[in-house]
């Protein structure tokens, strides 16, 4: 079968990514887990069996793909760099420390070897940066292509796994550095994963829930909120990189910073941002609102429902 | 940068695969870990820490791609299928058992979703068979390409990893299954992953090296011969599928057979044969060579130096 079609009601195209990753849920049946043991958080969480004493494992996969993440203007190093930065932000997000890592090439026969060699060394120079091991991978031919994935097993700090499962009505949202401008600034290209921050949170009882902003704020947010509630934000809050207005804030995307939700009361969420600005006194640490009951008046909150993050396959 | 030049003096394709496998190493520095922790073997191993009761983590990944791999006759059930079991091949290599997959996917927004559904059930049909949940991966853009990237993380059954290295001069080589014609005969579509053949062997203490033949063993036996030490085989105890002569047997390749060493006294390698015909009766097992010391004359034996096996990128 010929994988692809011009006719856009056969595609993928005619779905968007949600109701695709539903559809795949639905395909895959009884060989996937429901999350955060499967599909849905920003990494996999392998149960901690009896016999080992460590905390659960985390996995996660991301590529970078030639004419979509990057083209000829970014230089190859940057490239090989962002490809591991992502996948320790999905780790950081949930908490835990990278153990070690595997990439697959599909690489056209014509790939340039100074290229590639660019690229494998600011791969490994972000590595050994967080003595993360690349141990191993998959090189393949792609004519006309160049993809490349890497898969990154972690482990979670301690016992507790953060997840994006957990938050309820009544807790505070906050978020680290700033939003915003991320591909335009190039801070996708040198962004430092927040591993010791997601660390930190996640030794927090207090903290409820987490994920890494990748796809924007407005859009990410959502994953984050349960069912029966609504996310109360004021616009002025939120943390903006310089030169971005409200709609970059909330909907560019690539901002790798951890938005999570903090449980108790006001004096509590305080305590945490101080106790975090002493921890981190270079990190922007941000309380951008709260988390209300679906049907708590709106007065002077902001209304995500225009902005939407980066959409995949449209 | 550009990645890819026309002038193939500049390009991976000069150097054929292994020549770029000593090139990553080098780039890759103290990033990578020596094999069987870092490149080199099937799979790479994780050692087993202390505070771990279990065996040493696996970890493994290997690709389907799009006009590479597979075409358009292909039904995508089987590429699906194809993907998952190649990577389980590796894991039955090194003994052990699979423990969760992730997988990325690269796609054409105009990929069908009838294309896309028939390989999310071949896969997840093969996944319950063995019972390896697939607990998450990645979805991406990728104009023009179809690229399917499964990692596997297994888990040795014992103590004991069986690696391409442990081999030595007197040791008999071995091959499970019959080989040659994997690609005429659909056998790669269609062949039952060695696991539970494999941790049979890793249980034998006189069984010294494995791997598992995807490149044809002319070409894959040289990873478990010592430095000093040569392969002894004999061109009529090769195992050929039927219609297969002795050059397909032994560069066709995609075979995902087990090949590995036996230590010890004549004897004691009937008797492995022996056991293993009880314990899988309908899996042939035979003892192919040896490996002799290098300057042993070769009386007989089977000349590899003509025979190749796949080369990648060239």
């Amino acid at each position: 079968m010929h994988p692809f079609s011009d006719n856009a009601a056969l595609t993928i195209a005619s779905l968007g990514e949600q109701k695709l990753l539903a559809k795949i849920r639905r395909w895959l049946g009884a060989a996937m887990p429901a999350a955060p043991h499967g599909m849905g958080d920003d990494c996999a969480v392998l149960p901690a069996s009896p016999k080992r004493g460590a905390g659960p494992a985390l996995l996660t996969v991301d590529p970078v793909i030639y004419g979509e993440h990057f083209d000829d203007a970014i230089a190859p190093r940057a490239v090989g760099r962002k490809l591991l930065a992502r996948n320790l932000s999905d780790i950081a997000a949930m908490g835990g420390h990278p153990e070690a890592a595997v990439v697959s090439l599909a690489l056209d026969p014509r790939t340039r070897l100074d290229w590639l060699e660019a690229f494998y060394r600011g791969l490994a120079a972000l590595a050994r940066q967080h003595r993360v091991p690349l141990v191993g991978g998959d090189l393949a031919t792609h004519r006309g292509g160049l993809v490349a994935s890497l898969t990154l097993l972690g482990r979670a700090s301690g016992k507790r796994v953060l997840t994006r499962t957990g938050a309820r009505a009544g807790d505070f949202v906050a978020v680290t550095g700033v939003l915003g401008g991320s591909l335009a600034s190039g801070h996708h290209w040198k962004f430092t994963p927040r591993l010791a921050e997601g660390r930190w949170l996640a030794a927090r009882p207090e903290v409820s829930a987490m994920l890494d902003v990748s796809d924007g704020l407005a859009k990410d947010l959502h994953h984050l909120v349960p069912a029966g509630a609504k996310p109360i934000l004021f616009s002025e809050l939120l943390p903006r990189r310089k030169g971005c207005d409200l709609c970059a804030a909330l909907t560019d995307g690539e901002d790798y910073e951890l938005l999570f939700t903090v449980r108790g009361t006001p004096a509590k969420a305080a305590r945490l941002a101080a106790d975090w600005h002493h921890a981190f006194p270079r990190v922007p640490l941000t309380i951008i609102g709260r988390l209300a009951d679906h049907d708590a008046p709106d007065s002077g909150a902001l209304d995500l429902a225009p902005y939407h993050g980066f959409e995949h396959f449209k």
